[in-house]
């Protein structure tokens, strides 16, 4: 029977006293020349299995011989072993290594830093630490997947490569094809998205119920644990919905996606809060179980000016673009847990958020959470043309650029609202991680494009 | 209640007399001064619900005025209406025009050829056919996921930017942040990924079973029906897999994703056959029924030698690249249905392939589907340190550039096997539709990147 060790450890009723044939890689290997327990790990989950090999029919000489990181196929019978530290093992009939490793293959039992590690992005996804990672992370991305399909939403693919600057902020990267002359595009202003927002409004109103999950790019220079060049955003956008709706969308997403990653991860996140961060769990749970605090951006200043000493930017006034030090503080002290601020000033936020009506701030969002700061940024979106044109202008974006999303607001788009997570930052703060560079399989940052 | 159209079409009986609030756009606008028909679709399905509306509680001189794409609010009672065109309507209480649509919208009821909506791809949804065709995108990808889920792999994400050519066929996008002294990735080489197979296989060794499913990039010239030049690809890569194991996944996946995809969409696919292939039904049934044929790269120079003279590349010999017409002919009239095209002359194919004994051909195989010509393609993987080292020098590979990518197989890589659906062509597939162009929501091609 072929099966994966996540599967058997799961089911060990059903295994037991099975045949199994196993093909993974060796994770330890101590013993003798009569009897071996050889571990190995198959990618299905960080838990390993253990094989125990005695008898005539092995070559200790091969077996003794067989290298961390070895691939190997095994076959034998499931044993359970409710007294033992491991509760089951694999009694082995045949063993083969099928691909030995050599002798300066960097990932050994002891541990390495995850600095060092950075450095072999091909392979340290082999260690528990990065196996935990990379699996919780799958399971985030089909369970958002899984969430929006089941509310009936449209997976929309943006483009990538727009002639459209979405957040009207610089920092974008430009493509071409190495032609000066005849530039591919036609033109030379062709950049990758940071954003898919304003062509999933396009597709909100007709679809009702949009979402993207795609890479998308900054070429910022800050050299900070939260930023990276590349990075993937799930960007919902829905018609007819308003701030609070969507406020409550973004929580609902959140607690079910967690929820269900926990649920499908027991040995990862036992691992993680051993390892990483001893209260993880706690605040996982205590997310998924807590009512969403809403705190209006003007209410925040008020706690922050009662500390303003704390901070480094101590400037705490109507106008105040927040730091992560002031997010984390909210989130951390104030609240103690997630916290949406509401309704920011307009100057540091997108031309295209509504205008609340005392002219000076927009029913935009920021959902903070402890230990990242800020997860989502959201906003309504300025459905009335004039407003929106006047705003664009007044940022410095060209009407001509912009005049196809101006249109949509001419064509029977009567609002709609939307956010974008940083799925990173979901991924750090579903993990306990703190790095950006340890959550994403191949990190692209200033300088850094290995691979 | 809230309800999609979509729902209530498809669970008529639990809605039959219920008061429901919809919110969409208006498809049609019919009637008099007493009685007013106005259809509306919020997306969810191609289909409109068509509501009737009379009383004095209206103002007639307003519903006539709506126009067709106009956003509106109605509340009424489900009334089903066996012996009718439709089989129920909904009869108005309340109705509201969120937001009307200025005159000089352009989609109206008369029918506007795809090339003209090519030009309006920020409306172009609010068609039939385009509403048909990127629900049906959304569903095939979501059942891709699906389908690799439940078979434990892991969702894994390649870098987009990277310093590493794939397939080393050139026609890469350069990316640069427009610094040209001090570029952002310290380097000159920073590229739009072609593929993100070597980084899946890294991913592979360790989680055994892995896909990718990301925008891709070549900057190619070709302006054919076929080619974009940002599409998305979906890429599993198995451990342990041979090119026999990789066909049959291959198979099954499509096999289920499509016959998943068609019970979701009765109304797309209904709409289609009736306007874009009568066959497409019969097709598509007849892929998901039929057994898959495998054929051998020199059989099938056999099959088109006979016919050659139909051709218009007539020089069927060992060495020939397929045509799509030979692809075409191969899938349509030798075989009537899908042909997985296997081991291939190694001088067309990328050097990381399984080189065969015969040391002329490499192990891969094409997946050739009617009407399309290449829809798939994959190989086994080429683990011998040496042979694969050779190949890549000898196509001029630096070694310093992929030694990430040997030293794979030296640390414990016996072996993996892969293969890349082009997504979009896949949707054409399963659509019936011709132009690739018609099936991404915002497709970019020499000289065109709208919006």
């Amino acid at each position: 029977m072929n099966a994966s060790i996540k599967e058997i450890l799961e089911k060990e009723l059903q295994f037991s006293n099975k045949k199994v044939l196993i093909r993974g890689w060796v994770t330890s290997n101590r013993g003798n020349k009569k009897i071996r327990f050889i571990s190995i790990n198959d990618g299905s989950t960080i838990e390993s299995l253990q094989i125990t090999l005695k008898g005539e029919k092995f070559d200790f000489e091969i077996l003794d011989q067989t290298r961390l990181g070895a691939a190997v196929e095994v076959e034998g019978e499931i044993i359970l072993t409710p007294e033992a530290k491991q509760k089951l093992e694999l009694l082995a009939t045949s063993f083969k290594v099928l691909k030995n490793v050599d002798l300066d293959y960097p990932i050994q039992r002891q541990e390495i830093n995850t600095e060092t590690l950075r450095e072999i992005p091909h392979l340290r996804h082999r260690t528990n630490l990065f196996r935990a990672i990379m699996l919780i992370r799958s399971t985030l991305a089909l369970e958002i997947h899984n969430y929006f399909s089941k509310k009936g939403f449209l997976y929309f693919n943006a483009p990538i490569i727009t002639s459209n600057d979405g957040e009207g902020a610089g920092e974008t990267f430009f493509v071409n094809d190495g032609n000066k002359e005849k530039p591919f595009f036609g033109t030379n202003k062709a950049t990758l998205g940071v954003t898919g927002q304003l062509h999933a409004e396009s597709y909100a109103i007709g679809f009702n119920k949009v979402y993207t999950f795609a890479p998308t790019f900054r070429a910022e220079h800050s050299n900070t644990k939260k930023h990276a060049a590349e990075f993937w955003m799930v960007e919902p956008e829905v018609a007819f919905y308003e701030l609070k709706d969507v406020i409550t969308l973004a929580d609902d997403l959140l607690k079910n996606v967690i929820k269900n990653t926990i649920q499908k991860h027991e040995a990862e996140f036992k691992f993680l809060t051993e390892n990483i961060d001893k209260n993880l769990l706690n605040k996982l749970e205590n997310f998924v179980n807590k009512k969403l605090t809403i705190m209006d951006y003007q209410e925040a200043l008020v706690e922050l000016e009662k500390v303003k000493n704390i901070f480094e930017n101590k400037d705490i006034k109507f106008g105040l673009d927040f730091g992560t030090e002031h997010e984390r503080y909210l989130a951390e002290k104030v609240v103690n847990g997630p916290v949406a601020i509401t309704n920011f000033p307009k100057e540091f936020k997108a031309f295209y958020m509504h205008q609340n009506e005392d002219n000076k701030t927009v029913a935009a969002f920021d959902l903070l959470v402890p230990g990242i700061g800020e997860l989502i940024g959201g906003s309504q979106r300025e459905v009335r043309y004039d407003k929106l044109l006047s705003r664009a202008l007044e940022i410095g974006i060209s009407q001509d650029e912009l005049q196809w999303y101006l249109d949509l607001r001419r064509f029977g788009d009567s609002g709609s609202s939307g956010f974008g997570i940083g799925f990173e930052r979901l991924v750090m703060y579903v993990t306990g991680v703190d790095n950006i560079r340890d959550v994403i399989p191949y990190p692209r940052t200033t300088g850094n494009i290995k691979m």
